[in-house]
């Protein structure tokens, strides 16, 4: 297959994109962001969520996570997030490194905090012997492809502001979310109170490069000096900006999420004839998270790629992307069906 | 002016760089350099320097040259370099932070380090008090735009061996260092004894994206994790990889180094007849250190952008890039004439 | 009161230790653990362990803990711990900022790790995007007052070693745990395989003063420059060796644990006329876990110190130490009688 | 020699001080510096600089240093200080390792930095690819055993003050400066500006303990957790406090600073007779630094251990303690007239 199913990441940049970097490829700008193009991109950022908000460029989702998280924590405070998240399991203890603080993962089941979970985890307040709590990290859409809703997080924003504490978003598929949600960005982030994002592109289209937005600019005060000592800022980054120029002209990201996202209920769908498959997560955006027989998965994985998610339970990723096609879930059911009557599961 | 002469990072991407990239924009790859265009590339530099080395791509110099040198230190281990050195001066204290480890800086008159230079600093060794110094860092070309000749580092890195120390060599304008001394990369990197080596392309001609190449294995065992925890790993590698893919075929990044170093050595003999324009360091590369009147320095940078470099002694950079004309040294010029005789220079 | 029950480090020094501290009081000697003083005491510990132990003092059991296991630790590798340990929920992050490395914390029911509650914690083993478990860290005896039989380290130790992972033993209160055993102290360390002990003394009639015990030279090599960058390196270090000298002589140390945990049975004994009592963790040491209702618990706290240990169940800590005497424990009992009669649950 | 000049740590206690840990020895109190005895020492130290400023107590001058430094320091800032001072020369690093932030060393002739050695290395200010200088450090006395006048301080501060920078002085030796000076501690310290104090005891009588100052309580709010993550809060504090409480009480430090002083300057009196040692540095507090002749040093060195200074130049330091005789300096002056003789030199 020409496209498969291991992560949106193994997907190209889609050829609009490619043209927006063409087209900034004429003469000399100064570099580090210090240019006609970058501010273009802001100003998008700002159309998009107010013209108070702060926009700094990364390379890529971990670094915009761990920059933006570490810049508003001292060493000894500490980050509350679900055990699932990227900054957890997926950033090989990058924000340990950066920030030196202590991450304080949370079991969860569908990758969504609550302020229930978060609570008894809020603890020794004022007690030196403890790290201290500062940042509650949450994921939108989490790793289990479920979606917040805004409600959802006012909840857990109130929470921590009440207790002077920070929510930060990581926004790798926020697209999506917003899709799924079909509503502004704005409308599940700096309307609900999250105070730093992750902004992400790299997974509906970019060919690389995302954004951290303060919504306080307070927050964003030394951000600079934090996003260069974090080996994060681009020195030609015109080439960045003008793919998120380009993400948010006539909301182009949404065409690009909202194909991931149908392609990804159409898979579901499909799937419902196998009775030896099973949806562990509601399929809420552009991921499904399956239960197979194990020896099924093997042998699908020895034609195609795609991640064990959970190997105890039997569980494996299946990802869709902007450029997945109906074709693609065809030539994957096929598949399926194929391997599942070879191991006479049919 | 559509090119000035502020930095070598101000150019875009060479078109036939981005056609690279396009070439390779095409299905669904493995992402993090599981794909046959990573595969590809490193084969360009195991071409060039061996097939014994290991080669890691990065997203940036700094990421390149943080990630690189802490691979090989203990936080309790010093890194010595040039007080000029980019990893001393121009990364925000980005290798203190991520290695935990000290930096020595050494004054030099041209940005060069030598044996003598180095030999007063280290000292303490096996004494807890004193941070150990573990890793020298040159940079070829030095921030000065000198080139270190072959036999000068191998000095280096002789002395360095013989103490079981290691040589970091920051190559983000090697190709300029290459076409100067007219030999091969690996004359003057691996054939003398440098053990780490930040390769850059971005200055010449490059999107983004630099790599870290080992010498020995030994030495790039743990590399992976220390790449994914300094957030340098890339998820869309193949458009890395695409870019120095093209860079090496046909030693086509020789061309690009070449046109900066020439037209550098243009501006530097047409600038001879203004007799109160001095360098103040000899023209080997691409960038040249000028002693100018501070009012014809600030006349000029009224209408283009440059950088001071040494304020209290009115010493100014200007660098040359692969896409710079002499048609631009010729405004240049013209510029300065202009402001000059306004000034009453001349 | 004149003794409470809030910790074992609320009591003082033994005065055999203060004698012994001045015993070495005279003179000049070289500082920095270059004397005659530390090495007596260096070898008190090679008589407990075998000759072949490296032996180095600091000033407290964070710092131990802390550059103990840092010592061995890439910031990309992870330590696995009891939710419930000492560096993971009293040491405000010190792990993490000084190693940059990640806690994985595990919920215990009594504080004891195994390796069924590790194993699913054992994954994404060279997988770049995940810190690597590398350090597994127990603590005897446990934050809840139970001890490890040898035989549940041995199967911990060999699980580890057979992953090349290694095992760090925080021994804040490792006399308390030996004279719970009744062996030597080698015979729970180093005999069943674990790799780096913290070796407590300061909870058990010390006034200051740690070591970390390495039970392998190779791993010990560079931990001198580690003690020094922990800021653990003691000046004049002949006054730490000088207490545990007396602490070992004629088993010195055994006769203050052993008062300890008697003490803590015989409490342990008389609150059994309550009915409103509960235990929640078997008495194996010197500390008791106790469930109050929560107005009697306030209403002994009004009169003497001591910790909530879980808020939310209603548990306490109780603590004896090596000077807490059965008087001091009856006026306890007499206090709980006058305060329960008050609030008429007797 | 029962005492040796190789340094002020490398005397004992004070028989003074060693009773006060005693008297303080008895009964159980609350741990971690939330008792009497401790609050008493923190008292003596507001009787010296007013009520306004917060002490906090630490294990040894490094952990003083460190974490008081850090605590006012994000990563991406720097600390300038001398070259040869003892956060730069003699601490492994741990600033570094610690705090994550660069260290900017200045060279001086004396130890002492000004505002002209300083002012060079004050730049980039606003431009992130700097380290942004935040604190400047100086010694009192310095490494070289000579001491600011309190206007040459108040010039750094005022200077500092201005340019939004704070200034830390490491006092290690602050006794010797202040007996030196003949003013109150606070009279060069608090009174002309400085911002945060390490005081230091040990080198003058103490066991271990030192205390950072504060003279802003704004900057304290936050330290209590850098130091417990900095592994300096010392859970039997009392015996650190009751060491300061006796150190305070009738100006006793005063005492033994001042014999450590007079016994520094009969010893440089008594050298002037070899004409063949020099000093390189006055002789302001405790400590002597001497030029001689290498076969004369190591002559000396086989009897009695003291440190080379500066090889390269055959400079090797002397230190007076507060427990050095004029006898002592006899017994040097025979030894070195001993060698001499035996060497031909005189």
């Amino acid at each position: 297959m020409e496209r498969f199913f291991a992560s949106d990441n193994c997907s190209g940049v889609h050829p609009e994109i490619l043209k927006a970097i063409e087209a900034v490829n004429k003469g000399h700008v100064v570099g580090y962001g210090d240019d006609i193009y970058t501010k273009k991109a802001i100003e998008q950022f700002q159309k998009e969520f107010g013209e108070d908000v702060d926009v700094f460029f990364t390379f890529l989702g971990t670094g915009a996570n761990v920059t933006g998280i570490s810049s508003v924590l001292n060493p000894y405070q500490a980050v509350i997030c679900a055990e699932s998240a990227h900054i957890n399991e997926d950033e090989c203890g990058a924000v340990e490194r950066f920030s030196g603080s202590k991450l304080i993962p949370i079991e969860t089941h569908n990758g969504k905090l609550t302020v229930e979970l978060i609570e008894p985890h809020y603890k020794a307040i004022g007690f030196e012997h403890h790290a201290q709590p500062k940042v509650i990290s949450i994921t939108q859409t989490t790793e289990l492809g479920t979606v917040y809703r805004p409600g959802e997080i006012k909840k857990i924003t109130d929470w921590a502001h009440q207790r002077n504490l920070l929510v930060h978003m990581d926004g790798a598929r926020i697209a999506n979310a917003a899709v799924f949600l079909n509503i502004p960005f704005k409308a599940f982030t700096k309307d609900v109170g999250v105070d730093i994002l992750s902004f992400g592109g790299t997974k509906n289209g970019l060919m690389y490069g995302e954004a951290v937005v303060f919504f306080n600019s307070h927050l964003a005060q030394n951000y600079k000096y934090i996003r260069k000592q974090g080996m994060q800022l681009a020195s030609k980054m015109r080439f960045i900006a003008a793919q998120f120029d380009a993400y948010f002209k006539n909301t182009f990201w949404q065409n690009l999420a909202k194909n991931a996202n149908e392609v990804a209920q159409y898979l579901a769908d499909e799937i419902k004839v196998f009775p030896f498959i099973e949806l562990t997560q509601k399929v809420e955006s552009n991921g499904l998270f399956v239960k197979l027989p194990k020896e099924l998965a093997e042998a699908l994985q020895e034609e195609i790629f795609f991640y064990d998610w959970d190997e105890s339970n039997n569980v494996y990723r299946w990802m869709c992307s902007w450029d997945t096609t109906k074709d693609d879930v065809q030539s994957m059911i096929r598949l399926i069906q194929q391997k599942a009557k070879h191991l006479q599961l049919i």
